[in-house]
């Protein structure tokens, strides 16, 4: 069967034979999802929520790491949700991978609240007003909140989950007071933390974080991560994220790390 | 003149001829404490206050960077006080250094309020309860929350600066979700950031943050800081902050990283 369409290509994600359909005239996935699918917490049993999902990029990393999970990947745009479908049905992960379009505003609705144990999310993370070209591209719906604000995204976590759930989101890390003060105050306890760096002569640009429902408040970091070394190289532990086994070739990246 | 009492001693802080008493039987600062002395902002005509002195080493050193500068010093424990003066006046920075004896918890009524353009603090970073021996101790009062909390330390730095006035503190990494919240919600904005790890493979325990009075919401990440490099020498630069010249040797060091 031939899943490609037109403008399409089908990468291999180097791990587990899983492959992925995207197309680079409306938007791929960036190096932001795939460490998020690596620092999420996903657990036999689990019941997950991705919001936003895109190509479907978070749940089929999610469905290779743990095979004993359920996943649901919502996103707001059609075509994306047909193409991650397509994704999910080649990768032969149906049922237990779902994908549909829903609008991560009142999605609850539909998939029912307090059902989930996890809940992960790559939303947009610039604020309006901030360089948007075209409001109505697949680019600057993944990347600005122009459909969707991280107020959005943590109200909606928070009644998805149950009791105990763990929300698991990467975000600006220039935007952590703000996701701190927000998580905190919506009663997601921010438990877990991890920075993303450039290189280890740089400044954070990245934050990886995960709160708990109704958690109580105690933070635990995690070892930085870096992209780079100091020669420009990818370090062993990204180059380990990403499976990469030649020398720094990346064969399946789409968009850029921090730019999504 | 001879300034030393008994147990007391004299170092040298290997920086523009600066020397402090210490008494090790009660208190000795720590590496912390040095760390913000260098973080904080300090600018030509500031008005200073530091929150809980101790041995007055961030005022010593915060009059070695900035000349034109006036820094005022109150801490709880007369003891400390009366020790710390000391050291402001074999150092002969009497009267641009001022030390006196004064509780966090209302030393506005005294210092007056809107006055400042910096507040910086080390303050007790351990809840009540984390193992404390002797609670009327030296050690135990500049480490545990026995006579002053966050948010006092917090409310206070609110009222002695000025809009715009920025504050300076360090604390414990693992309480940096709560810092952000309680700064947020008290009008002090979290501004600018660095973390400081024990090497580059672990994970942050404290925190050099600095929030603005009245600010608008934008977390400016430094680069991180690490103590020691992967063969457990010092890096060079936590070298220059702590002005060590020889081959890793300190010379005048009180109480450990992270300890205080």
């Amino acid at each position: 069967m031939d899943y490609l369409r037109e403008d399409e290509r089908l990468d291999d994600l180097q791990f587990k034979g899983l492959k992925i359909l995207q197309n680079p005239r409306k938007f791929c996935f960036g190096t932001d999802a795939v460490l998020l699918a690596n620092f999420a917490d996903i657990r036999k049993g689990d019941a997950v929520v991705d919001l936003g999902t895109g190509t479907g990029i978070i749940p089929i990393i999610l469905a290779g790491r743990e095979e004993n999970a359920r996943i649901h990947g919502i996103d707001i745009q059609d075509d994306m949700v047909e193409m991650a479908q397509r994704s999910i049905e080649l990768n032969n992960l149906s049922p237990r991978v779902c994908i549909s379009a829903d609008d991560i505003r009142g999605c609850y609705n539909t998939l029912g609240e307090g059902l989930y144990s996890l809940v992960v999310s790559n939303p947009p993370y610039k604020k309006i007003g901030s360089g948007i070209v075209n409001p109505e591209s697949s680019k600057a719906i993944a990347r600005h909140e122009i459909l969707c604000t991280l107020d959005d995204v943590l109200d909606t976590a928070y009644r998805l989950l149950k009791v105990g759930g763990r929300f698991a989101m990467v975000h600006q890390a220039e935007r952590l007071a703000e996701i701190l003060v927000k998580m905190h105050n919506k009663k997601l306890e921010p438990k877990r933390i991890r920075l993303v760096h450039p290189n280890l002569r740089k400044a954070p640009n990245i934050v990886l974080i995960e709160a708990v429902k109704n958690g109580k408040p105690f933070l635990k970091w995690l070892p930085p991560l870096f992209i780079y070394d100091m020669d420009g190289n990818f370090t062993d532990e990204y180059k380990r994220i990403y499976h990469i086994t030649s020398q720094g070739e990346e064969t399946f990246q789409g968009g850029g790390y921090g730019e999504e």
